[in-house]
C-alpha cells in the first residue's frame, strides 16, 4: 500500500496493550455484565448476542468508559454497568448497520442477519438497546443518561445521513466527516464523558474527555476507511474491499474521486453501483487512490484528530492510565501498517 | 362474521370520544412535540416521521399517559413529553415491525419500507428511539426511565418470542399470551403507568393504572387478531387477511387448529407456510374459524381482560377522565362489531 505512518512521538507506545491490562478487572465484570443481560427465556437472544460478543471485538468503546472513570478518580460500580451499556449500544448498531448495508460478513465471520436473518438482527439489537437503558437507569445518572440517549439519536440520524449521502459523490470532505461524527465518534464521545460524569469531576475534566473521545473516534473511522482498502485488515479480521463492493462513499473515495480525471471520475460512479465491483476493479481502485496519494491523506487527516485528542487529555496529571490512553490514539493510528 | 359484542353495561359507553375530548388540549402539544422531535437536518428522517404520524391512528398510547396523569391530578408538562416519548416508541416499533414482517400496506397505506426502504425504516426508528429516550431524561423521572426502558427491552423480547414461535402451531394460549403481553400490552401499561409516576401517586394508584394498561392492552391485541379475520376492520384502516396471508400465528388461528379435525390442521399448517393465501383459502379459514367459534370466543377472552380493565380504575372517585378511561375499555372491544 505504500502507506507508512510516522507516530512522530517520543514517548514509546505501548498500543492497546497497557489500556487493556489497566482495565483488565474491569473488563472482567463487564463481560459477566454482558452475557447476564443479554439473558432471556427468548432462546434466539442470548443465541445472536453471544455470536456478537464472542466475534472478538477490541471492546475499545467500554474500556474507554472505565478508563475516563478512573482517569478521574472513580470508585465505585456505575462505570462497569456504563461500560457495559455502551457495548450493547455500540452492539445494537453493529445487528442493525448489517441488515442496512447487507453485509454477509463482520470480522470473518457470518453476520448474525446471515444466520438468524435480518428479523432476528433488528429485535435482538432493539432488545439489546433497551437493556442499555435500563442499566443506566440502575446507574441512577440523569446526565449520563442524558448524554447517551442523545449519542443514540445522533447514531442513527448519521447513519440515516449516510444513507442519504450512499451515492452522492459530490459529498465535501465536511460533510462525511459530519456522518462519521454521528455515526463514530459520537459513541467514542458519550462513553469517554460519562466517565467524568459519575466521577463528579468538573466541567473542565468533562469537556476534555468529551473532546478526546471525539476525537479518538474520528481518527479510528478515518483509518477504518484505509483499511478496508489494504493495510493489514487480514490481521484485523477485516474484509478488504467491503466498502468497495457495497459502493460506499468513504474519504480515500472522496479524495480519489476529487482528484481524478473524468475517465476516472466515470470509474467511480460506475463503482459506486456496487453491483459489478470485482477483484479486478477493486485493484483499479487501489492504484487510483495511490495515484492520488488518497489512503496516505486520509491518514494525514486521522494524524490530526488524533493529535487533537492526545492535547485534549493534557491537563490531567500523568498517570498509567493516562499513558494508557494516549497510547490508545497511537494504536487507533497505526494499526494501519 | 355472526360476531355480536354484547357490552355488559349498564352505563352507556361513549367510545374513544369522551377520552379524545378531554385530552384534546394535551394532544394538540404532543402533535406539536412530535412534529418538532422529529425534526431533522437529515430531511428523510422528518419524511418518514410525517408519514407514520399522519397516517390516521388513534394515539390511543399517548393518551393513556396524558389520561393516567390527569385521573392523578398532575399538573405540569411532564405528561406531554412522556407521552409524545410513548408515541416514538410505538412508531420506532411499528417502522421496524414492517421490515420484521414484510409488510406491504398499514392502514390502507403504502408502509415507509415500501417508500424508503427497509433502511431508513431501521435507521429513522432507532433514531425516533433515541428522542424518545432523551425526552424522558428531560422529564428527569428516573422512575419513569425505569418503566418505559424497561418496557422497551420488553417490547423486543416479544417481538423475538414471537419469530421464534412464528410456524409452531403447537403454540399454547398461555404462551402467546405471554407474546402479546410482551409486544403490545407492555407498552400500554408503561403508558399509563408514568402517569401517577410522575404525579407523585400511592403505591396502589400506581399498580392500578398499570393493571388497567395491561388489561387494556391485551384486550385491544386479540380484537386486533379478530378484525384480521373481519368485522368492519376495513373502516378502521386495517387489510382484512394481512395475518393470515403472512402466516401469523393469532389466538383465534389457535383456537381454530387446536379444535380442528386433521384435515382442516392440514390445511393450517400449510396456511403458515404464508407463500400460497389466496383469497379463497382466507374465505375457508374464516369458515373454519366460524365454525369452532374462534372469532367469538378470541372476543371472550378480550372482554375478560377488558372487565379486569375496567375494575382497576374501581378505587378511583368518579370523574369525567374515569368514565372517559372505562369508555375506552369498550371501544377497544366493541369496535369489532
Amino acid at each position: 500500500m505504500g502507506v507508512v505512518v510516522s507516530l512522530n512521538e517520543t514517548r514509546k507506545s505501548n498500543g492497546i496493550s497497557a489500556l487493556t491490562e489497566l482495565c483488565a478487572d474491569g473488563m472482567n465484570s463487564v463481560n459477566e455484565l454482558i452475557l447476564s443481560k443479554a439473558g432471556s427465556d427468548v432462546e434466539m437472544i442470548p443465541e445472536v448476542a453471544r455470536h456478537l460478543i464472542s466475534s472478538g471485538g477490541k471492546r475499545l468503546r467500554p474500556m474507554l468508559t472505565l478508563a475516563a472513570a478512573d482517569l478521574c478518580g472513580y470508585k465505585g460500580d456505575g462505570d462497569v454497568k456504563l461500560a457495559t451499556s455502551v457495548e450493547f449500544m455500540h452492539t445494537a448498531t453493529l445487528l442493525h448497520d448489517d441488515v442496512v448495508d447487507e453485509s454477509d460478513r463482520r470480522r470473518s465471520k457470518p453476520t448474525a442477519r446471515m444466520i438468524w436473518g435480518n428479523q432476528a438482527s433488528v429485535l435482538v439489537g432493539d432488545f439489546l438497546l433497551g437493556q442499555a437503558f435500563k442499566m443506566m437507569v440502575e446507574v441512577g445518572s440523569m446526565e449520563a443518561l442524558d448524554v447517551l440517549s442523545t449519542a443514540a439519536s445522533i447514531i442513527a440520524e448519521g447513519e440515516v445521513m449516510q444513507l442519504a449521502a450512499a451515492k452522492n459523490l459530490g459529498t465535501t470532505e465536511d460533510e462525511y466527516l459530519a456522518v462519521i461524527n454521528a455515526k463514530t465518534a459520537a459513541l467514542f464521545s458519550a462513553a469517554a464523558e460519562v466517565g467524568p460524569i459519575i466521577a463528579g469531576s468538573a466541567k473542565d475534566e468533562r469537556a476534555a474527555l468529551k473532546s478526546y473521545g471525539t476525537n479518538l473516534g474520528l481518527a479510528f473511522q478515518l483509518v477504518d476507511d484505509v483499511l478496508d482498502y489494504g493495510g493489514n485488515a487480514k490481521d484485523l479480521g477485516k474484509n478488504v474491499g467491503d466498502d468497495f463492493r457495497e459502493g460506499k462513499i468513504t474519504l480515500p473515495v472522496l479524495l480519489a474521486y476529487r482528484r481524478g480525471n473524468d475517465e476516472e471520475r466515470t470509474f467511480w460512479r460506475e463503482s459506486l453501483e456496487g453491483d459489478n465491483n470485482t477483484d479486478e476493479r477493486l485493484e483499479h481502485a487501489r492504484a487510483l487512490m495511490s495515484k492520488h496519494g488518497a489512503l496516505a491523506d486520509t491518514i494525514t487527516r486521522a494524524k490530526h484528530f488524533g493529535a487533537i485528542a492526545r492535547d485534549a487529555l493534557g491537563p490531567f496529571k500523568d498517570s498509567k492510565m493516562k499513558n494508557a490512553m494516549l497510547d490508545v490514539v497511537d494504536f487507533c493510528i497505526s494499526r494501519v501498517n
